[in-house]
């Protein structure tokens, strides 16, 4: 992994999501970590945030998602809301359309909370 | 990370998990995702989680489980057994009592299907 990387990921654990395995998490912890989560808990959401991932810069419009999801405009636009809410993606709006990206800090923070202890640890 | 880890962590991606920003997923890949990422979607369960991995020993069985989290026997079993389905969880009988470790082989190839392209590459 790149420093660069190593340090993109500590800053963005600092500021959002508690080790899983790094202790007792308190109540306030668990749901922050948990509402992220639920939002990825659906297949849907899980494919458009590759999608968006996928296209060419990074991001992407609803005009772009809706047919390889073959879902309906405001039901793709729901799907983002949630992941926006969540802190997954970043909404900007440009004209007429609003244009997303995945937000890469926070998936490194949750990939951070997610590692297991190292085994010579245990 | 060490060296060991890192192996752990890529034996279980292959088993497991696609990287979310790795490509665009199939239908199965995000279905896989979602279900382990939707057993997560529970401030609860990532309690149970932190708790089980917390105690010496890195097993719990549900008699400690229950008063931590202020809730009933029958209903701490409903969430493990979710946390079991996911994988996220490994279940062993002993006598009358259940006991139960996290899942470090899948912990971990989440946390690698949550990582984000390495900034200098994009």
């Amino acid at each position: 992994m790149s420093t660069e990387l190593s340090l993109l990921m500590d800053a963005a654990l600092d500021a959002c999501c508690s080790p899983v395995t790094g202790g007792v998490l308190d109540a306030e912890a668990a749901e922050r970590l948990a509402h992220i989560f639920k939002a990825l808990g659906d297949p849907t959401r899980v494919r458009l945030l590759s999608l968006i991932a996928a296209q060419s810069g990074g991001e992407a419009c609803i005009c772009d998602l809706t047919e390889p999801v073959g879902l309906s405009q405001p039901t793709v636009s729901h799907h983002m809301k949630l992941l926006a809410d969540a802190g997954l993606v970043v909404r900007e709006q440009r004209g007429r359309w609003a244009f997303y990206r995945v937000a890469d800090d926070t998936l490194a923070a949750l990939s951070q909370a997610l590692v297991p202890p190292a085994p010579v640890a245990r």
